[in-house]
Parts: C-alpha cells; structure tokens; sequence
C-alpha cells in the first residue's frame, strides 16, 4: 500500500489517461494503482440490470484475476464465452474543502478497465492466478499456505480479464476555487486520507511454535 | 467515520440482511455503513456494457443522492425516465490470512443497492442533496461555504435513488479454516484496515484571519 508517483502528481484537475496506446507512462500509473489497492469493485449486467461488488483482485502483467465461487452470478455468466465487465479500483487519498461548494472535491487515483472477463480453464492458470491474489493481500504469503486442493480449485470460478481499454484518472493537490472566491472568510484546504494495515492479531488457535514469518514482520509496528 | 456495531459482530461468515421489509435492524446496518463510507461506486449500463465509478455520495433518511456535471453520461442517462443503477458502498476492516489459501477472505462491510435513480429537478431538493453531501465528507461544513449559484446549479445534476432494493453484507472475526488444518504450521490471523483522516491542511493562499473552524478541529490530531 506505497503510494503512488501520482499521488504527488502536481496537476490540480483530474487527468484521465487512455492506456490503448500502452505509453509507458499511462502503464505505469494504471499499474501503480492497481496495485496500490486490495478491493476492486467489479460491475456486470445481469438481467437487464447493473451489478457492482466488491472482491479482491490481483494484476499479473497486463491482466486482472478475480476469483469467486463457481455457483455465483458472475461466474455463471462468465461460462457462456465471457462476461462484460468493468472493473474499477480507486484509492481515496484526501477531502478537499473549498470555499465554494461546488468545487469541494476528493483526491484520488483511479483505474477503469473495461472489457470481456473469461473463466480460466487452465488448471496451471487458475493456480498461479490464485497465488497472485495471496500475494496481492500480503506479498510472499502464496508459499506459505496450504494450497488450494482439487476439490477447492473446482468449487472457485477465476476470471481473467486482460488490460486493454483501461483508463486512470488522478485528482491531486490542494483547492481550486474561482478567483473571485478566494478571500471569502471560509477556511479551505485538504484532509489527508490515508489507510493503514495495522499490527497482526494472530489466530487464538495458533499452533505452539509458529512465529510471525518475515513478510509480515513490516506490519508489526501498526 | 466511526466504527459501527457491525464491526464488532461476532460472525465469522458473511451475512447477507435484506432491507426490503425495512426491518430495524437491517436498517441500522445499512444507514451505518452508508454514513461511515466517502465514496461510492455507482454502477449503470451504457450501449449495453457495464460502467462503474466512484463518487461521493450522501444519506438522507431512506435515499440516496449523488451529483456530478449535468453533461456526464449517467446524468444523460438518467434525463430519460431515470436510470438503473446500483450503487455499492464498501468500508475494508481486515485481511484474514488463513492457514489454507482458499479461506483467505476480507473483513468487511458492504451495502449494495439496486434501482432507478432519478434526476432531481426541484431546486430546493437539489441544493439540499448537495447540502447533504458536503455534510457528509465533514458534518458542518455546508453551512460554511459559498452556496451554489444558479449557474453552477445548472450545470450540476443530482440523482436520488431511494433505498428499496437494499443488502448489506458483513464479515467480521477472525479465521475460519478447516478442522483438519488448524494444526498446519502456518501463520494465522487478521492483518486490521483502517483508514485515517490526517490532520488538515490549509490552503496556502488562505485569508488572513481565517481559522480552523471548530467542525474541523476533531481532525487537528491526525
């Protein structure tokens, strides 16, 4: 959860950035953000009607996992060639108080993907996407689990959707009121929003003799 | 963003609460996460694909009311009889690191709420939604602004959706793995989210005189 070169960015408006050409910057700030975050939210139509839920994710290189059971929606529809999705992933990063209302605002980096998701038949695939996941949430933690068994990779759906039209949007800095409004009597600028992975609580039932394991040592101190 | 009762419920399982016969209890829940959140996700259908944004977002009683430029596609949407959305509110609480990968999970609380959302065209109703929406991001602060002008009205749309088709689903506690691989020699626990506001930080072309007003002094310490 490092912050981003965006997030210091010194543009003031939000910037939207179109990642069909692939530019290597545009990559680098959709990757940034994708992997600054542990929700996405994941939209689909079902019945006519939007759907949007929150799941973890990962990226591997260009493309996004999702897992879920193999009974839900999402992975039912996904069954029948694929499933339209838009996936949107964004990281809150500040409140900004103008002195006029309508230019209150949030700092924030967001990624919109759109595309079509398919399952992921291959049985490799589905690990391997599913070890991204793990390391997603905390890096190096894939190794040190019991892994899935076959039972359980066939009871979880994975969806893969590859990065193609992806656009990211930043809005950072501080207020952007008209120049009229700026020597109004009412107090403007930025509260900093920030999120925080707090020390480990390890399970009461933890077995004699296990130890907090290196890759989560950097959570210890809150 | 103060915690709620949910939190601290002690289900180790998600548990799906259906709003549609307004029980009391439901309700709490789902007015609780929708005041403890910033931003939505508001999901809708256009040229048939699924798009899903963040925006901020305000409670009012049994409605919610989202804004945005009047230009904006939902908005251009919602000119025509309104528009189906569905507007998902999620707070993260934890990372649950199981012993086996496939419990791996997250503590959380989510609301998801389905229906048509429909352009508020009543000005009154729409500088009180807008009102509200400030009050959310910091309570207090729509009385200490430059309210909207009439032109800024009018290049605004604000979309009510009233909560009907509401669930909120919370996960909360701890591990959950297998009886037969509680004696695995991996770690086990919660790695606990929160999220932060900092303390504030004035605009650095603030008017002389201007202080720290007292709604925003909860925030001082960080």
């Amino acid at each position: 959860m490092s912050a981003t070169p965006a997030r210091y960015a010194p543009t003031p408006r939000t910037t939207p950035v179109r990642n069909a050409d692939r530019a290597g910057y545009d990559r680098a700030l959709v990757h940034a953000v994708l992997d600054a975050e542990y929700l996405c939210h994941v939209g689909f139509v079902a019945d006519g009607a939007p759907v949007v839920l929150p799941t973890l994710y990962a990226r591997a290189e260009d493309r996004l996992y999702l897992h879920g059971s193999s009974g839900a929606r999402l992975m039912r529809i996904a069954r029948e060639g694929g499933v339209d999705v838009c996936v949107t992933v964004t990281c809150l990063d500040g409140l900004v108080l103008a002195r006029s209302a309508m230019h209150h605002s949030a700092n924030y980096r967001s990624v919109v993907a759109h595309g079509t998701a398919h399952r992921v038949a291959d049985e490799r695939e589905a690990r391997g996407a599913l070890d991204r996941i793990l390391d997603h949430v905390v890096a190096g933690r894939a190794a040190d689990v019991r892994p899935p068994s076959a039972k359980e990779l066939a009871a979880t759906g994975v969806l893969r959707l590859d990065l193609a039209e992806v656009s990211a949007k930043v809005r950072s800095g501080g207020v952007n009121d008209e120049p009229q409004d700026r020597d109004l009597p009412h107090w403007a600028g930025v509260l900093p929003v920030r999120r925080t992975v707090g020390a480990p609580e390890p399970d009461p039932e933890l077995s004699d003799g296990v130890a907090l394991p290196a890759y989560l040592e950097p959570y210890r101190a809150g």
